[in-house]
């Protein structure tokens, strides 16, 4: 990966901006400006922050437990520890560089974390100002090296998938199968699972959050698998459901009509066209239907160092997408009592199209 | 657990404050208040809220997806769903409510999304209040109920700590092991993991937070794990280090030293003491043998519903101890090139001392 390429595409920014310099705080943001891939143990709990100056080397400010970790992994910058905290060492290290205004991470900054820091910098004569969206802008077209890592995630992925679903009987509970399932991730070499799995079996897969339990998977009744792997940096995300057995007309008949709306998003998929536009264009055969009540999520969402990051499909999002980005195409239909069922691809945003990242046909045209 | 107590005592603060109503947002404080047990996926995505007013009713505000957990986990509540957002809602529903000044959780709100609410209030005529520890100063001490379930999963993690502990051998990997944690800690009924177990051999266990890899345990030489888990909503957490093979003298000496600390730690603990107290009191046992500079992070911090919360046994804690605070009392001794050391127990804060919560001595008094 070309940091020093991103690295100077967000100092360009800065300048013109007229700010000396922006403090990212976002994990994913970080690790895609330089590398660094220790993951923050929640917003309070920062694994470190980057200081990127208009001009010149980036500071990599983390605390002792990070160190070598960060001097591995980001040796191109300069790694400072805060032992007594983050606005400590600002105190110091803002002066010594000759900022006098600072940009910092609004949608990944604390409110109370914020008015400090506020205070911190008014006293030191620092201006700050908050930004947002200025490294997720750059994230939300892939580079070739990107699409790369992501199509090698996307492949590893499905080859655990296969892998479980060979081995899934009557006997299997659903915690026993996700457990196979982040066993095998882990042992054929991802850095972990992109999120916790989803496997969901008969009425429970109505809840399209489901938490695995120790209930066995019912016979001909929806079985509704949603995983994801983190492979050299990268997310990937698959959702698969199918029946144990014998599936029935109505499984067929939910199934098929689910099939059915995701290729239609899938065709709407362009550059240019709205993610409201794609959303709408797999909502639609399902609300023809008659169950436009039971599909209650987005169509998809962008996956890349984030599994859930821009753009949107939504009816919420009223900006075009562009070629690069890569999203989720994911519509369910969910009925209480029934279950639910969800397929879900990943594609790559192209000026006439899109290019479809998975291989795995398990249970899609039946 | 009971909501109710916890609730009314919520309300009771917020009508000392003169506030109509509070938004919890932050996971565990929302968990602890209702027993909806969703975890946000990154504070960008959280799972809901509560909106707790001064009198009647909660709401626990989330979306479809998660509609039916919260509804079986928190029948005391009103579940709302947001589907244009949570902003959206609170239009409605504060003047529904009645409310006009509001509390929101300023340790646990993006600065963007306070800005937007604080817009959205005043542009209804409803105040807005940041407000900090109001659930933490009511989780940090804990309740009977909450120690029962807190020693239950301790003794979980030592049951799978010694399953674990019984079968490595010299072709172990760090990966293999740490898999095996958690595989274990799932089939014996754990939530999940409380944190990534760290699995680390040799020269590697000098990083204190290091991410097990494909690299086998190797003989003679420290072998660190730091393993914890979720049972019943409530964590634990503990280290252990050891050498397969022979400990040589060095390995004796850096062991007894940190057991040595560890000891320290736990006799200062009792009500009245500061955190800084008993992290002095450790740290100055390493620091006297020569080892200061190599034990680079704090003493302990406390245990709960989250893995890391109040209070902290830290030198920048000068608050003191009460009767039902658990704290881990965890030392280490970190030398680059050879390895570290680190040792961790599990404490109940009381009046005149504490009471220690683990009961494996595996590798502590050599």
């Amino acid at each position: 990966m070309n940091y020093q390429r991103r690295i100077e595409k967000v100092q360009a920014a800065l300048r013109r901006k007229k700010l000396d310099a922006i403090l990212i705080s976002q994990p994913a943001n970080r690790r895609y400006l330089c590398g660094y891939s220790a993951a923050d143990h929640g917003i309070e709990e920062s694994a470190g922050v980057l200081l990127v100056p208009s001009g010149g080397r980036v500071h990599l400010l983390t605390d002792f437990r990070f160190q070598l970790q960060a001097e591995a992994e980001a040796p191109q910058t300069t790694v400072t520890l805060y032992p007594k905290g983050l606005l400590a060492l600002l105190q110091d290290l803002l002066p010594d560089l000759g900022v006098r205004s600072l940009g910092f991470e609004s949608d990944y900054t604390l409110h109370s974390f914020a008015g400090r820091l506020i205070e911190k910098c008014a006293g030191l004569g620092v201006k700050t100002v908050p930004l947002a969206g200025l490294v997720e802008a750059m994230r939300i077209i892939k580079e070739d090296a990107e699409l790369d890592r992501i199509r090698a995630s996307v492949a590893l992925n499905e080859q655990v998938f296969q892998e479980i679903y060979a081995n899934i009987t009557p006997e299997s509970t659903e915690i026993e199968i996700a457990i196979a399932i982040e066993t095998c991730m882990r042992r054929l070499g991802a850095e972990s699972p992109s999120f916790s799995s989803i496997v969901a079996t008969g009425g429970r897969s109505a809840l399209p959050h489901a938490v695995p339990g120790p209930v066995r998977v019912l016979q001909d009744q929806p079985l509704m698998i949603d995983m994801g792997l983190i492979l050299d940096g990268y997310c990937s995300d698959m959702t698969r459901t199918f029946a144990l057995g014998k599936a029935d007309a109505r499984y067929l008949e939910i199934h098929r009509l689910v099939r059915k709306a995701q290729l239609a998003g899938i065709q709407a998929i362009r550059a240019g066209v709205t993610g409201r536009d794609v959303d709408r264009a797999a909502r639609d055969v399902i609300a023809k239907a008659g169950y436009g009540q039971n599909f209650g999520h987005a169509l998809g969402h962008g996956v890349g160092i984030a599994i859930h990051e821009e753009p949107r499909l939504s009816a919420r999002n009223r900006k075009h997408l562009k070629s690069g980005m890569v999203v989720t195409v994911e519509p369910g239909i969910y009925i209480p009592g029934w279950g639910g069922i969800r397929l879900e691809n990943m594609v790559v945003v192209r000026e006439d199209g899109c290019e479809i990242l998975n291989s795995d046909t398990t249970w899609l045209d039946l």
